[in-house]
């Protein structure tokens, strides 16, 4: 069965925060504070690969990355920027823009698998959300 | 001191075989029998950050890593394609596009670290790198 419409993984919806939508993709704060991490979906359904994307949406992810990489640079001392599509665990098309330092709990691997996640308190949560939706120039969500 | 001219960085160049030229990248095959691995390298000097691209570029590239991802899905029997900027290691701009399948060596891991790298043997990486330059249409490059 095919999806018709969007609806987001439950297992993003786990580990992730909203952190508002762009465009074409929803904006997801993933909950670990070893690394400020977003995580871009596309909200369209049934996507798995990047080539499942019609070429102009495409371009309007590339932007989006784009722009998710510009605010975590302005608003993180990072020295890396890691941006990956893998979707072996969650099948979901869903794109990793990583802010990295060479201090980081991973560095230089990739995060992935290399340490538990360390989860935010509430109040560092709260206020990485709101400098990413400024930074981001986007809207809170409604839900 | 930044370079002037766009030249390949030697890390990438010990662990790969030239594939050809595509507008913008050069595509590299990576020498590691374990996936079916491409390495796109866009040939303009001094590039780290998928942000460095100016926004055309960016298109040109998400255009370049497409036709990557379409050619190895024609050749192999993947099950997912990984499509991955990192760079903390070899600071040259460039995007990994590997062919995964549930029976690889790394599988649901990401490829990085996980196991040690199986050279082809030559017979194998020739044949593979002549699919490639057909299913890229891309000519052999003069080197």
């Amino acid at each position: 069965m095919t999806a018709l419409t969007f609806a987001l993984h439950p297992q993003l919806e786990a580990d992730t925060t909203p952190v508002g939508d762009l465009p074409l993709s929803r904006v997801l704060l993933m909950n670990d504070a070893n690394y400020p991490w977003l995580i871009l979906v596309p909200r369209l359904p049934a996507m798995v690969e990047l080539i499942d994307l019609e070429a102009n949406a495409q371009n309007q992810l590339t932007a989006e990355i784009a722009r998710a990489s510009a605010a975590l640079k302005a608003l993180t001392a990072c020295d890396k920027l890691n941006v990956a599509a893998l979707g072996n665990m969650v099948p979901q098309l869903h794109v990793h823009v990583i802010a990295r330092r060479k201090t980081d709990a991973a560095w230089p691997k990739p995060v992935w698998g290399v340490v538990a996640a360390k989860p935010y308190d509430d109040a560092d949560r709260a206020r990485l959300t709101g400098d990413l939706r400024g930074a981001l120039q986007i809207a809170v969500p409604r839900d």
